[in-house]
C-alpha cells in the first residue's frame, strides 16, 4: 500500500465544487470514479481544500492509498486520459503514509481576478469578476497591508460559520494588474469560509472609493461581517497553489 | 446617415468564424440581427477581418451606416445588452463616411498562444494550443527575426489561396512567456490566409528543435508551403488589435 499525492487543476465552471454532494457533479466524485476504474480498486481521495461551486483549481491537492503497480509519477498521465478536459492532474508523487493534505502544515495561495474596464472581454467571462468601475490599485494595496499578518478575521468570514477561532494568518497579499485584469493574490496558513472572496469584495470597494483604505483596519477590529464588503462571485477565485513542508517518501 | 465603427471582442469557440455562411452561426450574422433589432433599420456590417471558425477576436472592427438618433458612443452599451455574452462591443464611434475597414490602411496585430508544460491547465484549453514539449524561446526569437520586414510569404500561406501577390510586411514580431503560456505577437499591414497559424506552427517546430532557427530564412526563400511548419489550431489565435490612421469625423 502506498499513498499518492495528486496536484489537481480544474475549471470549476461546470462543477458543484470539490466535495461530493447529492445535487450535482463534483471534482472529488469524478476523481474517485476515474481512479477506481483506472486502478481497479475502490479509491477515495482526501482533498486539501473543498473549493466551492464554480471556484477554479490550479494547484489543489488530493491523496489516496493504492496497491497499484503503476509507478507513482505515471498515474497522472494515465488518469488524465480518462478525465474530462476540465480536470487535469498536474503531478502524481508518492508521499509518506501519514501525510494528510488538511492536517499537515501548508501555505495556501489563492488568486482573485477582477476585470476592470469599460467593457468586458468575452474570453475572461468565466475566470474573473467584471466591473466597469476603474479601481484605484494604490488604495487597494494600502488596504491590503492591514490584512497581512495574524488577525481575527471574523469580519471576513461568512456569518453562521461554526469554527473554534476566527484568528488566521495571512503571510502574503499582493495586488497586480495586467492589462484590464487585477489579481489579488493571498497566501496564508488557513482560511475561513468565503474569506478570500470577502477580502476581494472589501478591496474592490476600496478600489471603487466606497471605502477608504484605512477603514479596513477598523473593519478587522469590529469583528462584524456586516462591515466588510460583499462576497465576490466564485468564478473569479482560483486555488492557486499549496505548499507543504517536506512530504516526500 | 452616419457611419459607425465598432471594436468587437468575441470568444470564437462557439462560432463558425466571422463571415455569414449557411452551415453555422457567425459573428457577422449575430451583429447584423441584433443591430437591426436595436436600431429598427436593416443593418449590414462590414468587417475588417473575416476570422476563421474558432479564432478569437479582441479588437476586430466592423462598420455600418445608420440613421439612428442614439449617440454613437452609446450604441456599444445598448448593443451589448442584446448580444450573447461571448460577444462584447468594446467601443462605438462615428467615423468618416468613406472609412472602409478593409480598404483603409491599417496595422493588424495577432496573438498566437501556445501552452507548454508537462500537463495542460484546464482554464487555458479554449484559448491556447497545448504541447508537452518544452520550447526553446531564444531559438524561436531568432527564427522570428527572419520573418520581420517585407517578404514573399508564399511558404506561409495555405496552398490553393488565390491572391495577386504573396508579398506582405511584418512590422513587428515578438515572443513572450508568462508562466506556461508562450505568446507569439505578430503585427503587419496585411496577412495571407492562415499566415499567422503557419508562422506559429513553424516557430513551434523551431522551439521543439525540429527546425533550426536559420532554416526559417530558407523556408521563406523556397516559396513552398510544404517547407513551413503545420497550421496550428484556430483556438490559439486572437485578432488582438487593428490600428488605423486618422478615421475620426
Amino acid at each position: 500500500m502506498k499513498r499518492i499525492k495528486l496536484v489537481v487543476a480544474y475549471d470549476g465552471t461546470n462543477y458543484c465544487g470539490w466535495q461530493i454532494q447529492p445535487n450535482g457533479i463534483t471534482i472529488e466524485e469524478v476523481l474517485n470514479s476515474q481512479l477506481s476504474e483506472l486502478l481497479q480498486e475502490r479509491v477515495k481521495v482526501i482533498g486539501a481544500s473543498r473549493t466551492d461551486s464554480g471556484v477554479h483549481g490550479r494547484g489543489n491537492v488530493a491523496v489516496f492509498d493504492t496497491n497499484t503497480t503503476i509507478p507513482p509519477e505515471k498515474i497522472a498521465y494515465a488518469l488524465n486520459h480518462r478525465l474530462p478536459e476540465d480536470i487535469r492532474i498536474q503531478s502524481s508523487t508518492q508521499v509518506l503514509d501519514n501525510f494528510h493534505p488538511r492536517r499537515c502544515y501548508s501555505v495556501k495561495t489563492y488568486h482573485y481576478c477582477i476585470e476592470s474596464s469599460p467593457f468586458p472581454l468575452p474570453t475572461n467571462r468565466f475566470y474573473s469578476y467584471y466591473t466597469h468601475y476603474k479601481l484605484n490599485i494604490e488604495q487597494m494595496r494600502e488596504a491590503a497591508t492591514y490584512l497581512k499578518g495574524e488577525h481575527d478575521f471574523q469580519s471576513f468570514c461568512a456569518s453562521g460559520t461554526n469554527v473554534e477561532t476566527t484568528v488566521r494568518t495571512i503571510t502574503e497579499i499582493h495586488i497586480r494588474q495586467k492589462e484590464t485584469v487585477i489579481t489579488i493574490q493571498v497566501s496564508g496558513t488557513g482560511f475561513l469560509y468565503n474569506m478570500v472572496r470577502i477580502i476581494a469584495g472589501t478591496l474592490y470597494q476600496v478600489g471603487q472609493g466606497k471605502l477608504e483604505a484605512k477603514q479596513v483596519k477598523y473593519i478587522l477590529e469590529s469583528r462584524n461581517r456586516e462591515n466588510a464588503g460583499p462576497t465576490l462571485p466564485a468564478k473569479g477565485l482560483f486555488l492557486y497553489a499549496l505548499q507543504y513542508e517536506e512530504i516526500v517518501n
